[in-house]
């Protein structure tokens, strides 16, 4: 297979939110306490909502940069790529990827609407969320139709409302929910509690896929404060390990029929991760009252959870270990694990020696299916390849360029202790505080 | 490859102390401070240490049960199979598994000695942990010659003394050692810090293995405790994947040239784990610092990080990313994962369209080389496979028994807050408080 000839759809993308965004979209008595973009006093964008106040408007939107520059975070709009925050310059950032269609988390909301969540009036959280969900669905996925796979926030706060979102946003065609991994690292009920009934029976109900993104618990696994940066780094996809053992053991997926979709998770390791539930299901499910209606984990699992990945050639080698329908691809743009603009050429890599009718359902068929996602109806196959759309893409520049912001490599390696402390410092700029002590 | 003609040295066993243990073995004015076993009123058995009292004196030891017993622990000595604690009956049953050599972690002091270190008095708690040492290399292993891969715990309240007791072990034959996966998770320094330098250095120097065990932090991940408790057990080698990101960024890996086992951490995850740090270190080695000194991470892992394996199809079919040279094998006998007394048949499974060198190497070769370890000086080669081995076991009792604490299968599953609520009420029990609020 030619590069020229794949056809990619990326569940996994992040969209930065562009100042104006709920303009005109809250009811009257709300507009005044929608969330709005502040220029502070150093220079940076912060989105501000109620006493609420997020400094990384991109949060490690780093696309375009040179990885020197990575631990630099753009801080506000003029130093992202307009790509980040503006629907035709992603559009032309996909074309020079050669990417047909995406899937766009959030950024300054959270991962699962947690800033939506803290509205100190439920009823303002709720308006804000929907406005959200309308923009998201009308304005960035209506802006170019067949090219955006719709995501919806959900207010987490209330399982009968997240059930009513469900209903709302499907009735817009969004059929995918983003979730958290764990909500019970957000101070919410775990998911083996009841409470989550009326939202999982609503995804049973309409075939929502609901997205569990790498981070979405607000916690990472980490060895100590004291250990390079790199080490957290490397182990961030080990949060969607413990939610998918979290689910796959739970009642949730005996109970209900939802498909889980495990964003940013990697595969490679799912191999031995089905291979560890069922010797664990063999020798333990009978004192420990495990049941899946006489069927292996590893088969429920195949069956319900969806997997993406960036580049990851074991996961690909040990494919049928893990299902290839059950297999995505993602872009991760504009984030600094993005293989942009090269996204193409990396995959087709990693693909070495797997069947064509493979590839098709890993990089866009599958997901196709299960985000009932359609964009041959908007646009012909065959100008959906990456050599068509990148022929649409002539004048997109995707040279790498500095922000102007470098510095030498550090000395030594940067602690997890050390970043947080310049996060502070950017915190305390920001808010005109000062160094703490 | 036949079963008959495995030969097999395992990496990762267990013992279970047996009373007596220090009898002799201390200066006199130790003597009466020596650990004990203790009958309890409620008929259990446990160790006594100053003020501490370790309740399951096998803890998971559970060989010869049939599974829907596992849930109870044996407590007490009669209920254990006697090759827990007994060596000559341990040889039995490694002969009757075609176990060639075993190296056993202990039980009551804990993976790294946390019990010693407890100790009031620093110089009694240093005479204990001799004591046990030198029991564990000269009357455990001493007994069979050829058959035991020795073990030794350390002083870990002082790097120096673990740098002399290093080498006084190394003197007696001994050249492992079990440490912490995470010794800031223990309230001690984390492996970031230079306190641990004289330890590194000792190991070193005399190519000493330092062994890190599943559990050895003391810690679980976790993800909620109304979780079933198959997905704390599903999860457990995940403690591992952390413990070998810790050390492969950190100053220990490239300052020492140290050798860690991954003790019960299985290899299927490694794969994965090793493209991922690649991808990290390639992206963003540059403005974390990180340095492997011109190599890839995943060279850097596979020269100095030893794993080991129970039953583990995706681990040896991606052998190669792994490195052949690295992969051990392990039994685990008598914990609830063992395979014995099936391990051969089980093994061989795994190892189908294996080269022969290559499972020489997995099953034997490398654990001989990396412990510097000889069975055939004791013992010709062949003489030493699975089937010479069990030739010799014809009269060992294989067959699965009732504690005759039989109960029904639970109705639902038990979670992981229902569990520490019957472990406490264990607890009380044996030390009379009766149940807590």
């Amino acid at each position: 297979m030619l590069v020229d000839d794949l056809i990619l759809v990326s569940v996994d993308d992040h969209l930065v939110e562009p100042p104006g965004l709920f303009d005109g979209r809250l009811p009257a008595r709300f507009a005044d306490s929608a969330p709005r973009v502040e220029r502070k006093a150093d220079g940076s964008d912060v989105w501000v909502f109620e006493g609420q106040e997020i400094p990384n408007i991109g949060l490690n939107a780093v696309a375009g940069r040179p990885p020197e520059e990575y631990g630099i975070e753009p801080t506000r709009f003029d130093d992202l790529r307009p790509g980040a925050y503006d629907v035709d310059r992603r559009i032309d950032d996909m074309n020079a990827n050669g990417v047909l269609g995406s899937m766009c988390f959030p950024s300054f909301p959270q991962f699962c609407g947690q800033v939506f969540a803290k509205a100190s009036d439920p009823q303002l959280g709720l308006a804000v969320l929907r406005a959200y969900n309308d923009w998201h669905i009308d304005a960035w996925c209506g802006a170019h139709p067949g090219r955006f796979i719709p995501l919806a926030v959900l207010p987490i706060w209330d399982p009968d409302l997240m059930a009513d979102e469900v209903h709302r946003v499907a009735a817009k065609g969004c059929h995918a929910v983003t979730f958290s991994e764990n909500p019970e690292k957000l101070g919410l009920p775990s998911f083996h509690r009841e409470h989550w009934d009326p939202f999982w029976t609503a995804c049973a109900d309409l075939g929502t896929v609901v997205c569990l993104h790498l981070g979405s618990s607000s916690e990472v696994v980490m060895t100590s404060l004291e250990a390079p940066i790199t080490t957290m780094i490397s182990l961030q996809p080990m949060n969607l390990v413990q939610a998918a053992a979290d689910l796959l053991w739970s009642r949730v997926i005996r109970e209900f029929p939802v498909r889980i979709a495990l964003s940013e998770g990697g595969i490679g390791w799912i191999p031995y991760f089905l291979e560890r539930a069922d010797y664990v299901y063999e020798r333990h499910a009978r004192w420990t009252g495990s049941d899946f209606g006489g069927r292996l984990p590893s088969e429920v699992f195949r069956e319900r959870f969806l997997t993406c990945f960036i580049d990851d050639g074991a996961g690909i080698e040990l494919r049928d270990h893990i299902g290839v329908e059950s297999i995505c691809w993602e872009c991760d743009y504009p984030h600094s694990d993005s293989t942009w603009p090269n996204s193409p050429e990396r995959l087709l890599r990693s693909l070495d020696g797997v069947h064509r009718t493979e590839i098709e359902a890993i990089t866009h068929r599958n997901a196709m299916r299960e985000f009932q996602f359609d964009p041959f109806s908007h646009r012909p196959l065959e100008q959906s390849t990456v050599g068509a759309l990148r022929a649409e893409a002539t004048g997109v520049d995707t040279q790498v360029r500095s922000s102007g912001q470098g510095r030498p490599a550090p000395d030594e390696p940067v602690t997890l202790l050390a970043l947080m402390e310049k996060a502070q410092g950017v915190l305390d700029a920001a808010s005109g505080t000062g160094p703490t002590a």
